[in-house]
């Protein structure tokens, strides 16, 4: 990179977006998707369960209104819920939203016990199993967000009520875990605690939460493993975990060490970001190192086209290398968002491109598709050939995704830019307005454009006064011949480490006009990928495409494109709130007989393909989808 | 047909094989699959649970050396090794294995309860719920195996002593089952001694076995439904039925109405067998156009190109037309061993050719499938398409498929010819001696020849005086240009039916010379077939072909074959016992990056192609394994 200054991503309260694009989904997520998620925390209990722990510590039988038992995660979705409102509130005041956020707090003081410990589950209905079982029982992972909402609460609304509930918190935590005299060595079997202390960390410049999470991350996978000394301390034989093995929770061997990933796709995005953020924050090269080989083994081995991961239901997470299922594939929408998390963090650890170029791709393709366009509906797993039975759903036993793209699209801003003193990055091209600290002066910077249906970017710039600083444009991998104009005088694009970068005196009034070539594009798997063997998938800029059965006249299994065919990209602005769809001359394998088996090779007849982004797919009737479409050669 | 009058399977007695393809095939059967069935069956206590019954009736504990608690299906295991092994005794005298024979059998006389009825489980283990469950407890399946086994046990060794005991066990089921006075509406969830009836009518001359197999035929499907009134009796909820369907045993309507090849595979092929071999018996239209309807459903619809049906695990059945997964095909052997059952029937009932293709197909594909070379290992689900981790087993827990093999291939001699006062046809080319009355007189007619690996076959006939009569040589629909000599001249080949048909007097000495010209064959699945979209299949003869990773240098989704790449037969007699190799020239993709995805499509090197016969897959180290190859068009 080109200074040894982090660049970080800005307060919500310093980015506004005015795109196109992205604020119809993000004007879903806060009128339609914060609604369903409140409703339904009402409906099933879990804002009534933080007054349980009232009624159990005096002794009262916890009364019939509250007619459902909690479930172990539902502090977590509690927490995200809170987070995402939060963050709502920044460019959306809505005072009835901050009272219930108010009240949802409220709630949450009242339940946390006198020395600091907050976890509805094991107040309220099994008291005497706390903080026995980090292993299975998410009481860490309910911690870690609950810090990350008061994190987000805090830097949206100003207010200290949340934080200062948290603060207590991990005071009792810090005291119960960590290797001095009296302490448990132990962590969790989810994470997410370690990037929400670090977070913590951030928002508040106390070292203490740095060294807490630094403190999980160095002691997951040391010899003896905790999790068995805790399941022999609770009388259990640790041979008889029902995951097998210690990968699935990446708890096999110390972080550092780590080279594959491994297990659960969601405990391990949320782990590599974590271990990012401290590599960045402590300058470790060590651990950087061990995330770089991380990422290099994911995308390179184990990554859906589409910004998913973890193929498996099984173990909801990874396999082999080269195992990418189509019509099985889980890719579950938590999963994506986690990469979101882990490559926004090494593109500020390491300042290259290709992690925001990962990042682009989860966002607008597998997280994206986790939530219909209404915002009322939504995919756990995300995959990429159905036969018209894989539905969005309206709630979910295990409801983590739904408010894990609720707060991720409303924190969208803190992907678009990063800053640091001397430097602006913009990894996201959506229309918005970046107020920020930049070579000493007020700078607004204004991204214009349509992207990513077009590749022509307009940005321009308000300073109080002229100032010397770095203006960082990623070039996406795909874009081949991008060109770039300072105030209208052309600017040879020579991308260091996947962006373009200015270093000038800018004034008030300069503008950037950068052009990224959009045209569709062919993508191929290795040959190694089986299940894409003689298939080709459709991208266009940062989406992939797909294509559902409502828009062809045949089965879609017995479609095949020419690798010579023509494709055109057309925007219509009446299909799906306004898609550019991919078209081309395609071919139908036609029956040439009635027969099952035939001598002779099926005939073909001409068709036309027509592809729509693999992000809004599933939001018509209920109908065929494939990303991977056979290709023919020759 | 040419003739009113049925075409029936010859006596074992009558045929004498003596082939190389088949005949190392029966004799790792007789010398090794029958030892090992014995084994399993003394090892599970399966022959000691006939013991059991005694020690139940006086009211003794079963002793502790009988250590394992009977299975419901038990004796239809038993039976059916009886079966085998009386079959083998034909062509092999073993008085060793005739005295374990009897050994087992005077097991069933001691038994059989005193009013007729012969169940080890139901008698020794839970005798308050006999004949209170035909839906799902296998009762009557059981009897129609003893039944068949006191058949086949009876034609082979001139014995009576099982036949003796399934009659009288014939006659008290015939007391309890029917719609008269007092009896019960009832028939078995499991079909199997409607086709074991009528081998004992076929078998006795006795019309009540036709009759009692009538009955069961004619009630499957009845409303009210018995399986529910049954229910009801028991004082079970009907609706909470675990297969939730009475498609799962063919019961949702009478069988004359059904048309579509449903539920469980092995139970519907047991169905259709009894129907057709009724439909014959009876000269049944109606019977004869649902066994059409049926079969014309399953062979447009839903069979594998290896004669393997049922694609579903949960149901090892069927599932929806044109659904044929090749990974994940269950394609039971059993199911292709009742396939065999239906087509030899259906063959007889209609005396057209493409029922005996179809049995040929089964029986050199998906039945040889189930067992290994050595005879010793054995596949209960026969995919088309395997990692490498499907392999054969030594035993299983529900071992129907073992002795279903071993017992079909004991008697393939049924399975060659098919006889007629005024008529031989010759349903399978095979090196074998076949002695018959045929008009009139007593003929012996010789099969010589190399089949499936040479497609010249030689006849030729001692008779003991001239006779006319008809020759019927089956041309299967492969065979494009097959020519016929008699007596050294050409006759021209026009199929009638799907035969060839000689009519005219014979005479010691005639000579028939059939050439059915042998080539590799590119075989198509119709485009609504999802998984084979895109694919090809090799054939030889009746001979389906795979490709194994070991004969190839790489990852065999990467290896494509180009639709015009000439394709050789070669026989390589070092390999897996002499089998004839198909190999043609072929590409395999090549990674250009080793990116993930890549804009360009890979690249590809040439390979040599070398695909083995799908019988004999899985006989070396594990490897992966297709059926279905990717095609490269232009």
């Amino acid at each position: 990179m080109t200074t040894t200054e982090l660049s970080l991503p800005p307060a919500l309260t310093q980015v506004q977006l005015h795109d196109a694009f992205w604020s119809p989904r993000l004007e879903a997520n806060r009128a339609h998707t914060l609604p369903t998620l409140h409703r339904k925390l009402v409906e099933v209990g879990a804002l009534d369960a933080f007054d349980l722990p009232a009624y159990a510590e005096r002794g009262l039988t916890i009364p019939k209104t509250h007619h459902v038992t909690p479930q172990m995660w539902w502090d977590s979705d509690v927490a995200k819920w809170i987070e995402a409102a939060s963050a709502s509130l920044v460019t959306h005041p809505d005072a009835a939203l901050d009272a219930q956020i108010d009240d949802t707090i409220a709630r949450m003081v009242r339940a946390q016990q006198q020395d600091g410990y907050l976890n509805t589950y094991f107040t309220a209905i099994e008291p005497e199993r706390k903080l026995t079982n980090e292993r299975d029982w998410h009481e860490l992972y309910n911690a870690g967000h609950l810090i990350e909402a008061a994190v987000t609460h805090h830097r949206s609304t100003g207010k200290t009520s949340l934080l200062d509930v948290v603060e207590r918190y991990v005071r009792f935590l810090s005291g119960v875990y960590g290797t001095g005299e009296g302490q448990r060595p132990g962590y969790p079997g989810h994470e997410e605690i370690e990037l929400a202390l670090l977070r913590l960390y951030h928002a508040t410049g106390r070292r203490e939460h740095l060294d807490f999470a630094r403190y999980f991350l160095n002691q997951r996978g040391q010899t003896p493993n905790y999790f068995e000394t805790e399941a022999l301390a609770r009388g259990d034989d640790p041979q008889e975990f029902w995951a097998g093995t210690y990968e699935y929770m990446q708890a096999h061997v110390p972080v550092r060490e780590q080279s594959q990933v491994v297990g659960h796709a969601v405990r391990a995005m949320y782990l590599y970001a974590a271990m990012a953020d401290l590599a960045a924050a402590d300058g470790d090269p060590q651990l950087r190192t061990a995330c770089e080989r991380l990422w290099n083994d994911l995308t390179r081995h184990s990554l859906y086209v589409t910004g998913g991961l973890g193929p498996s239901a099984s173990n909801e997470g990874m396999t082999r290398p080269y195992d990418l299922p189509n019509d099985t594939a889980y890719a579950e929408t938590c999963a994506a968002v986690g990469l979101a998390f882990w490559a926004r963090r090494m593109a500020a650890l390491t300042g290259e491109g290709r992690y925001a170029d990962v990042m682009e791709r989860a966002l607008y393709n597998n997280v994206l598709s986790g939530v219909s366009l209404g915002g009322d509906h939504f995919l756990y797993e995300n995959p990429l050939e159905s036969d018209g039975t894989h539905r969005r759903w309206a709630w979910h036993a295990c409801p983590c995704c739904p408010p894990n793209v609720a707060r991720l699209l409303a924190s969208l801003g803190e992907y678009v830019y990063a800053v640091s003193a001397r430097e602006v990055t913009v990894n996201l091209y959506a229309g918005s307005t970046l107020q920020a600290e930049v070579g000493g002066r007020a700078l607004t910077l204004t991204q214009e454009g349509m992207y990513p249906w077009r590749g022509d970017i307009h940005l321009s710039m308000t300073l109080d006064a002229p100032a010397t600083f770095t203006v960082r444009l990623r070039i996406p991998a795909w874009a081949q011949g991008a060109t770039l104009n300072v105030n209208g005088e052309a600017v040879a694009v020579t991308p260091q480490q996947g962006y373009a970068v200015v270093t000038r005196e800018w004034s008030a009034g300069d503008t950037i006009d950068l052009m990224l070539p959009l045209v569709p594009r062919r993508t191929y798997a290795h040959p190694a990928v089986r299940q894409d063997a003689g298939l080709v998938a459709l991208e266009y800029g940062p989406l992939v495409y797909c294509v559902e059965g409502l828009d062809q006249r045949a089965d879609l299994h017995a479609l095949s494109l020419p690798r010579d065919s023509a494709l055109d990209a057309r925007f219509d602005p009446d299909l799906l709130g306004g898609v550019t769809v991919i078209e081309g001359a395609a071919v139908i394998d036609t029956a040439a007989t009635a027969d099952l088996y035939s001598g002779s090779p099926p005939t073909t007849r001409p068709a036309l393909l027509r592809a729509i982004p693999y992000a809004v797919w599933d939001n018509r009737e209920p109908t065929p989808m494939r990303v991977w479409l056979r290709e023919r050669v020759g």
